[in-house]
Parts: structure tokens; C-alpha cells; sequence
């Protein structure tokens, strides 16, 4: 199970290879929101989101032999990147299984870390049958992007990270918005401000018709999205939360919020203008819930986690364009 | 004078107010630059740019009475909202005096950060009479943009950190390329490296036809440009290095690089793709020089200094346009 030590094992693991990530402010924001609100920037992570967090902990923790024979991950692109990067740097073989719709930048980026890109479609096909097909004769370990102990304690880093860094600034009570697909990165989080900051808690952010995980926190049970694609928040598309993950969500997270995908391409304008970052649509659905949803929250300050930047140009345009 | 005691009572009174920005890195840009690369990002200090640090600095070290008549600060833009957020936060009275092509965003800002704003003609006016007939009949104190020990001081305090930060990456020794304006920032940073990491040694970096501090190292006497405008890199268009800032720089800085408006556009455009951070042109020039003046560096690692992203967006598009 994961718990607080394998998170602070991840941490010992990480550092010196992954970049401590920075908490943003700006006046501008504060007065958008009607509070304090603080931004940890995982898009400024190795790779452009934090799952090379994950990638890292969980090639770092395989056995040598396993570390010989390879890794295999399926993905969208974010978690893609961090396993592929984790892996060259270790010099591990890794394959990698991605949609073909995925954004170019991610699969070319995939590719120029030195991985096998493996490309499948996401309407017809079974990832998992794909990655199967792939990696099964070579004997590879299969690197799960959210339902895996260790790649759970990786993201959990961020939160061992954040609390430490709100503490400088005198907060150390605050609702924890995060950017969530498979639930991976919320319930390290969750189980981190658990044991350090006992104040916060951790709420859960997706995109409208992509809001499985909140309606599984509200029913109780793992709920399904009807549609596996069709939203520019690619990164956080996935049809359920985690058989793993649920059970930490359940217990540790409030209510999920959930916004627009126009909410998002706001709040990537608002990032660029404001706190001079890059965020893809997927990676700023918790921004966009400080921003525009402060009727859903409670508490005087939020940190918002926003979680990637790897966005096309095309969709980066879009936003400014329209909102800046 | 400045010294590194100046330095660390600054960090002392910055802590918990500005923010502890990111040591960056990319295995992209390592790539290119031919060497291992990692990028200070101060674009991502609260106001967009590291000014806040010195207008910060400046601010708090005034004495009671100076603080309640309030302060005048000259800038094209960043030193003006670092000076402006900090007197707000500070309840002190700020005016601002503003070249009137200023981008616009900078002038924008400057405005909603409460400060009263006076614009005058960069070609025709004279700055520092322009700030006397503003700001002389109401006893406010000039915070000048570089040439103040405490603005220097709170300057330096990027260099303290950069110094840890790479610490945990196991480097000690590096060229540290800096944006060069007036030169307040590389002499605070030279000063803290000069104590903290006597293997770094900092570079000033500028954009061509505007090589004042570079031209001053070789001469050993202050030199001036010919032009006062006429570049995107507006935020160090500085007219010659400080009186005091100079002494410093000539003691310990190496050689100054200066790179091409044109490598300044392309470096924002690998900042955004790989980086995920917005870059102005003027806080581009530092990686600018790492990523395209390799020939012109000694060591094996170079930490590149951005210093802003406060950039109008047809500016940014243009850099995305030409060079993504």
C-alpha cells in the first residue's frame, strides 16, 4: 500500500533528479479568485508535467533484472514523457503505447527521448491488448500510469513539496485543487497533506463530461465517462479512477469540481498573461476551478496544482486569442 | 557599499514575500546547448520579473518617515511593478515615471498595482528631470533601478539561491550568464557567488548595438551606446553600467557576450516548448547566449539567468511564429 514512507522514500529517490517545482502567486490572481491563491507550477517538471515524478519512482524501484529486460507504459503523452526520460536516464529500454491522436508535441517528444513509440486508436483498439502485443514477448514491466504503488508516491511528492512551501508563506490551511484523471497524482497528494497538513484537503478537478472521478466520490463507487475522447484536456481523459487510487480519493478528498473546457483555455490565458507559464488545457482545469468555481470553495486560500504544459501551438493561439 | 551581509539581510526580509523561482532543465536544450544547461527563472518572480527582489529590498530597508511621504522609481516597465507591488504591499505611496513605449502590458500593470503612473517621451525628455518635477515637491525618495546598494543587495539574493539550487544537482562550478541593463542584478549576484561559489563566475549578457557593459569590461572605463531605443529588448536598454554597479562587475565578472535580437526571439520560443515558462526578449538574452554563443563559454555548465516575461503578446507570437 502506498503510504507517507514509500512517499518520502520517492522524495530521497527524486532529488537531485527532478526540479523542485516553484509556488506562483500573483496579485492579479488573488482578486480574480476573491482569495489567496497559490499555484504549484508541475509544468515547469522535467519533461513539461509531473509525471516524470512517477516514472522516476517507479523504474528507480524495479529490480535490476527487471531494469535490464525494459519497461512499458501506455499513455497519452505526460506520462509517456516521464517514463521515457526516467528510463533513458537509468538506461532502461522503455516502449511506449500512445493514441495516435494524441498532441504531436507529446509523441515527438516521446520519440526524441529515445523510446519506442508505439501508436494505437483510441476508439477501436484496447490499450491494454496493444501494450500486451508490444511488450509481452520481451518480457517488459508495465510502468501503470496512476494504479501502481510507487508511481502513486512519486506524484506524492508534489505534496511533500507544496506544504513545505505554503509553510513559507504562514499557510498551512487551504483546499489542495488538483488537475485529475486516473487519480494518481490527487491521492500521493491526499496522502501527504494527510500526515504534514492535516488543514488542507485535497479536491479533485476535470473537465466537464470527463467527470468520473466526481460522480464516483459522490456515489461512492467507481463510476465510467460515456466518451473516451473528444476534449482538448487530453491529458486527463481516463475512463475511471484507479482500483488503488479510488480508496485513497474516497477517503482523504471533498467534493470534485469541475469545469469547462472554455474555463481551462481561460485559465491558460489568464497563467500566460499573469504568472508567465505554459499550461495545456488538461494541466489547468484546477486553476480554472480557483478561478471561476470560488463558489465551491470553502476555505480563505486555495493552491492550485497545475500539472502540464505540453501543448501545440495551435491550441496555445486558441486561448490567448480568445481570452487575453 | 554592498556587500554579502547587505545580501543576506535582504533574503532575510524577502523571505515569505518574493518568490523562491525554479531552477530549470531540459534535456532538449542540454542538447543544443552543447553543454549541461539550467535556467534561473526569475520570469516567474511575483510581478513577472526579479525587480520585485530589489524594489522589495529597497522599500523595506527606508526609514519610517521616507516610507509615509512614499517613493519614485524611473523604468521602462519591471523595475516599475516591483517597485510599485512592493510599495502597495507596503502601504507607501508610489509614483512611477514610464517611457511612453513602454509595452503595454508593463504600463498596464504598473497602473493596477496602484501606482501613479507619468509617462514621458524616451527621445526627448530627459528621465531623471522628468522624476524631479514629478516627485520633488513631495519629498518622495528615488529608488533608482540599479545604481542603490539595497536594490543590488535584493538583486543578489537570486544569486544565493541559484547557488543552493544547483548545490542539489551537484554543481559548483559554472558560468552564470546574466541579462545585463544597468548591471544591478549581475553585480549582486557576482558579489553573492563571489563568497558562495568562488568556482561560478558571472557573465553579463546583451542584445547587439546595445553592448555598453560589454565594451565598459574590455575598455575598463564606463562606456555608453549610441542608441537610447530601437530593440524589442526594452527592459535593458540601460544607457551605460551604474556608478556603482560597474566597479563590481569590472572585479568579477568575466568577458560580456552579446547575442542577436533575432537568437533572443528564438530562445523564448525553446523557452515556451521545452521550458513551458514566458520569456520578454530582454530576459531572454542569457539563454540566448548559452544556447547559440557556445563557442564563447569555458565550462561545462552554464546557468542561464532569464530575467522577465513581461511581454505584449503579438511579441511573443511573432518568437512562436519565427522559430517554433
Amino acid at each position: 500500500m502506498t503510504d507517507i514512507r514509500k512517499i518520502e522514500a520517492a522524495a530521497e529517490r527524486l532529488r537531485g533528479h527532478a526540479t523542485v517545482t516553484p509556488l506562483l502567486s500573483s496579485p492579479f490572481l488573488d482578486e480574480l479568485a476573491g482569495r489567496q491563491l497559490l499555484v504549484k507550477a508541475e509544468c515547469l517538471q522535467k519533461t513539461g508535467s509531473f509525471k516524470f515524478r512517477g516514472g522516476w519512482s517507479a523504474v528507480t524501484a524495479l529490480l535490476a533484472e527487471q531494469k535490464s529486460r525494459g519497461v512499458i507504459a501506455f499513455s497519452s503523452g505526460n506520462h509517456a514523457q516521464g517514463v521515457a526520460l526516467a528510463a533513458r536516464t537509468l538506461a532502461v529500454p522503455a516502449v511506449i503505447v500512445m493514441p495516435s491522436d494524441a498532441p504531436r508535441v507529446k509523441i515527438e517528444n516521446t520519440r526524441n527521448l529515445g523510446a519506442e513509440v508505439v501508436l494505437y486508436d483510441r476508439a477501436t483498439e484496447d490499450r491494454f491488448a496493444v501494450a500486451d502485443r508490444a511488450g509481452g514477448a520481451r518480457g517488459l514491466t508495465l510502468i501503470q500510469p496512476f494504479d501502481d504503488e510507487e508511481v502513486i508516491a512519486g506524484q506524492g511528492t508534489v505534496g511533500l513539496e507544496l506544504v513545505e512551501q505554503a509553510a513559507v508563506f504562514g499557510v498551512n490551511r487551504a483546499e489542495v485543487l488538483v488537475c485529475c484523471g486516473g487519480g494518481g497524482l490527487t491521492a500521493g497528494i491526499a496522502l501527504a497533506l494527510e500526515k504534514h497538513a492535516p488543514a488542507m484537503i485535497a479536491r479533485t478537478c476535470e473537465p466537464e463530461g470527463f467527470d468520473d472521478v466526481a460522480r464516483s466520490l459522490v456515489s461512492g463507487s467507481i463510476e465510467r465517462n460515456e466518451r473516451l475522447s473528444g476534449s482538448l484536456c487530453d491529458a486527463i481523459l481516463t475512463p475511471s479512477p484507479g482500483k488503488i487510487t479510488f480508496p485513497i480519493l474516497k477517503r482523504l478528498c471533498g467534493a470534485g469540481l469541475v469545469v469547462s473546457e472554455d474555463e481551462a483555455l481561460h485559465a491558460m490565458a489568464l497563467a500566460f498573461e499573469h504568472l508567465k507559464i505554459v499550461l495545456e488545457p488538461g494541466g489547468a482545469v484546477s486553476l480554472a476551478a480557483a478561478l471561476f468555481h470560488g463558489q465551491d470553495l470553502k476555505m480563505p486560500t486555495a493552491i492550485a496544482v497545475v500539472t502540464g504544459g505540453n501543448v501545440d501551438r495551435e491550441v496555445f493561439y486558441k486561448a490567448l486569442e480568445r481570452f487575453c
